[in-house]
């Protein structure tokens, strides 16, 4: 536990506050129902201006969970939060932005609850991720097919509600494993709690589709294929057995935070890994 | 919209604070993450002293839910804040008291959020749906089983991660109808959003189980079952297919604070009612 990480507070329409000063009432729906959405980038300050990575697209999907939900979306008032916020920020290497969008409070209808962290990243543990995680398969309890035609569901939403998220990285953890990845029931593999999965078969790159999983379009996954592609590597989107991933010539799970890490175990058994190609596939993925 | 409702909000630890003080930090992952539970319960000031309706066995099921979630949990605490708010409180003839308990700020690991709101209830809105309900089926995309062997997927837990259960309250609205009752891939009727589904066969009272299925153990009717029971009718756990609801001689939605409510309509066709029955079964139930 480290004691000392730094955190920045800024809320939509108060700009930045302390950071120890609670910002949903009792009442707020995003509190007690996990009724809103949120997006997560990295913010690397390593040059003379701290950069926001894929701010662009990051807002997009923020602005997509948004209107899925029904929230009332001002992409003027996040950018300005996000400028404040950045600029207020005392820099360190790494750190996440976090934006939280909540139906707010049941008293207030119409009246959302936004604000934003900037909290340090720990990098030791970033770079014991990018190194290697152990992983482990857990039954996500859906077919591969249950989001079609049920918006109802919310699929590719990135939902508050994530309880079931970070129950799976409790469940993975008392297994001695780092991560797990989520299957469906008819035998495909998902998506990891806070990660997309990424299949190298020869040449290719493979990962789970959006849309009938329901799994969230990873933009670090887009980005990484864009690049990859510049490279002469194809990335493509496909339902993948669950099987394949022992016999894979690597596995992935990539996220905009973590970055592209390699995965060496599944389910205790060991995977082909490829240092190279690691190397390659992070720096595909801005890592 | 009412205006006036009435509020009373009391955190643990501290007791009952301004209605409109935010409780909750940026970094509580109850708010960013749905990583907590629930409960609620209904509150009658109409005689000399309020009375919490079932406390014991709600105040068991959070116990339960907290425990699931690894979550520490201090009956002694809860049952002193929620007398400290009741004591707090200018009576108003029912109320809706909801306990909530999160993991607490991601910078203090181990320090659980507790609060409660004691709120005003709707009676018009109340009284309307327990004349009837207008509902519509909506999958949840799980089959039946799916909580088996998976105790990751938090099945029984009253989450905070209730998004999909508001989704669906919306999806229902959308259609004209009040609430929605989900259903599985394989057929069979799960639980509303906010209540369990109760089925007359004659003389036999039917409702889903908990366990396999996910849902929550609805409190209103076990003590519903055991009122019954009394006068010689009988109440049983069994999986329900979604077809039975059109020829069944009765069907309700059953919760602690809106009570057992006659289903009406189903997907715009009429279902069998029975108002006689409908009071009896209201009385069962303690309405």
């Amino acid at each position: 536990m480290r004691a000392l990480t730094r955190q920045l507070v800024a809320v939509l329409g108060r700009g930045v506050v302390p950071t120890e000063q609670p910002v949903a009432t009792a009442d707020d729906v995003g509190l007690v129902r996990g009724d809103g959405c949120f997006d997560a980038m990295r913010v690397l300050c390593g040059g003379p201006d701290p950069v926001v990575e894929n701010l662009d697209a990051h807002l997009a999907r923020f602005a997509r969970s948004a209107a899925t939900l029904g929230l009332a979306f001002d992409e003027d008032a996040w950018r300005e939060l996000i400028a404040d916020a950045v600029a207020g920020w005392e820099p360190v290497p790494e750190a996440v932005l976090k934006l939280v969008l909540t139906r707010g409070p049941e008293s207030k209808p119409g009246a959302p609850t936004g604000f934003l962290t900037l909290t340090e990243l720990d990098l030791d543990a970033m770079h014991a991720a990018r190194a290697g995680l152990r992983v482990r398969l857990l039954g996500r309890g859906y077919a591969s097919d249950a989001f079609a035609d049920a918006p109802w569901l919310l699929g590719g939403v990135k939902l508050l509600s994530y309880a079931v998220n970070a129950a799976a990285k409790r469940e993975a953890a008392r297994h001695g494993a780092d991560d797990a990845v989520f299957t469906t029931t008819d035998g495909y593999v998902l998506e990891a709690p806070t990660a997309a999965v990424i299949v190298r078969r020869g040449e290719e790159l493979m990962t789970t589709p959006p849309g009938a999983t329901g799994i969230l379009d990873s933009i670090t996954v887009r980005s990484l294929f864009e690049r990859a592609a510049v490279d002469g590597v194809q990335g493509g989107y496909a339902l993948i057995p669950t099987a394949e991933l022992l016999t894979a010539d690597g596995v992935w799970l990539a996220s905009s935070i973590r970055g592209v890490c390699p995965v060496v175990e599944l389910d205790g058994r060991e995977l082909a890994t490829d240092a190279d190609y690691s190397a390659r596939i992070a720096a595909w993925g801005g890592f």
